[in-house]
């Protein structure tokens, strides 16, 4: 079954390249892809399957049930595109000025059409249920996938699977990871407020920027001392922002950053530490300050049976050169939520770009990927859920 | 003689109203005061009295020589106003938008030239030379005294006296210091020059916010631990700027501030050990900085035996209500040069308003004085000019 | 084969325990073991096995060969004991006042030559050679493993296993873990030599309480910015000393700690930055210092196809109930040196007494463990010895 | 009249070397000056005079009421010891093992009995009442100047003077200095109280090295930004301990230091910003602490009129080549409780010995001064007391 699965998405590959340069062509950003949904929704529409639209936002499900009973596996692909402008030179640059799929996710999309598209021939002979997550907003906090999933689009799944194109990894590699793969990204700003005054009577003010420096030094403590060394955090500030004349003391510092972390009790001791030393260092100086912290997507975490069943699965796959545990990264993916709820694994797809001239990172005005990484991915993604039917 | 003196000053009073109201009308900005500088010279002119133009830049300087011979003494008044929007609501409110006698320099000059007249018309009775130097640009450093010093304007001085108007002491209070009166007002900027990178990969980084702040704090070593406690000493950083997206560590932090001290040995000190502890600190960060360091005036520093003879002699004027020790001043004045090079003193005239409502700092849009400190002024220091002789 | 290894090695369970009562009786500190080296020596000779004594110091390697020819595998034991007094009430306790096998290396001797024992009686039937190191001296650095590998026990050595009982884990279990799995643990001792004098006068000292506490602050960087957040770091200072009258300013203060990682490259690298912060931040305050840096064991670094084989191996064991992965510990062991060498892998066997109220762990006065971890870890052993052959 | 007082000091010159060596050789400690104190009762009665003892402990008060009417002026010398171990080679060398009068309390004792006994010789003549106050435990907190006032030694008392033998200005020399002369000191200790732990898992622990350092630093704000950069203060740490094993992270660190100021309400806004500072601080670590402060005597604040009364005095004898203005002294004295209560001046008489080879200063085992400081302290102290009757 998997031979004729594999032959079905090789003769589409031409209309994989076609649709995914389509969509390229026509960039939608993060909770305004409503041209992309309703693209999605027709290439169902058009095969005749069942399509949710709607789904959370403009997320779209479509759902095919086989000709025999069995599991309900879910596959998903994000659409939204970046508010970059497009600076690569081919045939298929993007359209709308300063938008662009600088990510991968018009080849995510493509990749899961046709994916669908060949299970649905071949829908007679498949036991159970698949359901294709077409997810909107992935680049943008609150992001897509938890309204998609309180709408339902979780409901019956019984298992997960979704993958990133990676142009940093070789094509023909699958990299996975058991446990936390994506980081939780969150981000923070606190205001200092002190007291401004001439520069030459400190004694009549409270010192905003000695006290916000204070402050970076002693933060530092979370991670060097209370955080479990064998667990990874980041914490850093990025913007220190107190501007006075120079013989005037200032009022007021801001300082913003960024926090990483891989599991949510590390997530949650860094910011009940940072709520500490802030209170406690502002208190030092007699001075006030607002500390607000917003989380991003928790940790994505894979499941270990489904991490350890899809790389066996992958192995098997001829067109899959390699399977590398990875390092966890630490970028943030709503893919995060899915997991929360049903068991599952999140892999990357190796997509770079031979010509090491023409290789940029993702978000990256010139990101393009090999789209040969597209017939890699929908086989794998393919073959996982089949053989989960009977794992 | 005093007595004639102190008359026709009074006589002169509504006079050096006029002047005074007039050139508040036209107010020059430092280095920029030619109008106002041939004003001064026609008045000199007008009495027949020697008078040196362009001194050391605008600088006007006129000498009167007495009929007796004795000592040489020299009498100053600055000239120039400031960058600021007059806001008061008076008749003699300044003419030129955005340029402002808002530190009572105006007052100083009309003061200075009918003091000058009054000498000159008693001058056959008179012992001695009397050195009028009206001083361009004492704002903005590095001021007009120096070059006029330069130009010869102390040549063969023996003594200076010099006052200011202050606005926070009642009228009738003489105001004086033996040693530092005001403080050497210096500068500097600090640019620390990191490595930039992502929030989540701070290994890859120098992180210029981190080594900035702990800078800042190290900082604070130089004022508790390193200045003798007897001595004062202000560091103060009035500017911290490293701007960047939340999650991206910066590059370059920019710190700016204001060295204050009382005496060249602590001023020496301050710098130094500055520089010590930026180098070293960047080193442990194996980063790179720039440290700019610019001198403003240096300290005040008042002769003891001339501030001991100008407070016995202030302390006989019948409109000198009181003669107060007053604590040093923190901020700058180019008056420090003259003292560098003769014996002398420099004062404060009280010249608060009456109206509290009406009371409002120097370089305020709305300052003003009362106008009787000039005649107290004058008579402070024609009795100083005149005494001096047979000290 | 393994049948009748497994049968062997239970027949002789209770020398297993007599030997090892024996041994802990008479236990003898590090690089002191000559009593328990000749024990060890005679128990081979006992046997007519050949035996190398004396192997870079008390080290004990005996050697045994097979009927047919195969690999040659390496098992590690070590045998020293601790400068601790021995407070547990057993028949067995140690007689030598102050000394104690307080880390089970009594146990790991006296399941190694037991294992030895069955195995030479099984010799005509095996394949490969079998090499069976007693290692003294590993509880204090520089150890033993690094001299006996220098004097060749690890000559024509193709695969090494070794184990430690651990008593925080159920017996039965089997943690390993591919990779690091110990801590690289190194001492350092930082003296800050300022200049004293009377806390009234600190601008006439250099202040090495003050400069030693910045010292701390600024170590707390390395683990939170300049090491990489996907690695482990620690670095801990457990004593900060200055020791004057309240009144007078430290000469001199001293920090001692340690530093634990689990990679070379990052160990390199703290030591590396620790130079860098300390130079900078004693130049910050014009103060000299001593900086020693001892480097304890290297990490222990699990070879990943000898790690998987082990666990295969141990899955198929009856009285090991379940083989888990676990976290890297921050301790140190020198076994780290034979894996530099050879492939192998380094393991946990669970030996936690039954009882809560009988729990202690290693180096505690009251330590013990569950006998019947001997039977285990040499039933692991000597099947990964055998089944190395096929590998 | 004074022509009179200086000769009979002079013709008592020898008895008061006599009297002073007498004392050296039989120093007593604080608080245990019985003999001392009998001996100097003695030396009243046996002038017929009338005298107090035990006044506010081993304090002695004689009263001499002139045969005129007038101010009552007291004169104060202290007559303490200290625990120093006399190492002079000289022939009135203590004869207490380790006690020494090394602060010359023995000198200012034998002074005032001598101006005392001719001032009675001169009694009928006289105006007004003169108090010598003769005050043990000078040297040792909370000292004996406050529990003498509270037993009435001030009682009528209008004016008080004291002198200080100085080892560091030359003979000759009277130093003077309106306002704070002398420094309020106090003591204190802090006790950070962490929970300690393995320096390999800092996560389980809170560290208090690290907090502590973090304290050191802060604490330095202070003196740098809180306190008007015009007054003078220190805050030294002299001793920083937390002591334990290298690899063992402490759970108490202990600071103490003292703080030096010249004015209460510097002193007060230094402690009570050091509660703040620690309070957060700790806070910040989730630790908790023991603060404590001790203070020692206020600051000694010479009155202004009495000064310069003192001053004027000083420059008309004929002995005194020289009245210097001279800078605050750190050390602090209980001198500072008579004058919180009645106005008076508190001075330093020139004592230096002229060979350098020979000079040591106060509280040096080899401490010694030039005697012929008692005569002029005892001129000066005798013609204030007389003038200050007709002023």
């Amino acid at each position: 079954m998997l031979q004729t699965l594999f032959q079905r998405l090789e003769d589409q590959f031409e209309d994989m390249i076609r649709v995914r340069r389509y969509l390229h062509m026509h960039p939608e950003v993060s909770f305004k892809e409503e041209k992309t949904a309703k693209y999605i929704a027709n290439f169902y529409t058009n095969l005749d399957m069942k399509v949710r639209t709607n789904v959370g936002g403009n997320g779209i499900v479509s759902t095919l049930i086989g000709g025999k009973p069995g599991k309900t596996i879910a596959l998903r692909a994000d659409f939204d595109a970046l508010p970059i402008q497009d600076e690569k030179d081919v045939a298929y640059k993007s359209t709308v000025p300063g938008v662009m799929h600088a990510c991968g996710h018009d080849g995510h999309t493509s990749m899961l059409l046709h994916l669908a598209k060949a299970l649905h021939s071949m829908r007679d002979k498949l036991y159970g249920t698949y359901v294709f997550i077409h997810q909107h907003a992935e680049e943008y906090a609150p992001g897509g996938a938890k309204p998609m999933i309180e709408d339902g689009c979780l409901n019956d799944v019984d298992m997960i699977f979704g993958t990133h194109f990676w142009v940093t990894e070789p094509l023909g590699t699958i990299g996975y990871r058991t446990g936390p793969i994506m980081a939780a990204a969150d981000r923070f700003k606190i205001e200092i407020q002190g007291k401004g005054g001439h520069g030459a009577q400190p004694h009549h003010t409270k010192d905003a920027v000695v006290t916000a420096s204070q402050l970076v030094c002693n933060l530092q403590q979370i991670v060097s001392r209370r955080v479990n060394p064998l667990d990874s955090a980041v914490l850093s500030i990025g913007n220190f922002e107190a501007r006075n004349e120079f013989n005037i003391i200032a009022d007021t510092a801001t300082l913003s950053g960024t926090v990483r972390t891989f599991k949510e009790d590390v997530r949650n001791l860094v910011e009940l530490e940072m709520a500490r030393i802030i209170k406690g260092t502002c208190l030092s100086a007699g001075i006030t300050y607002n500390f607000q912290y917003d989380r991003g997507y928790p940790p994505v975490v894979n499941h270990e049976l489904e991490t350890t069943f899809l790389t066996t699965i992958a192995s098997d796959i001829p067109d899959v050169s390699s399977v590398n545990e990875i390092e966890p990264q630490m970028a943030g993916e709503d893919f995060a939520y899915y997991l929360q709820h049903v068991p599952g694994t999140f892999f990357f797809t190796g997509a770079a770009i031979g010509d090491p001239n023409n290789m940029f990172p993702h978000h990256h005005p010139k990101f393009d990927f090999d789209e040969r990484a597209m017939f890699i991915a929908a086989q794998t993604l393919g073959a996982a859920a089949l053989k989960a039917q009977t794992r």
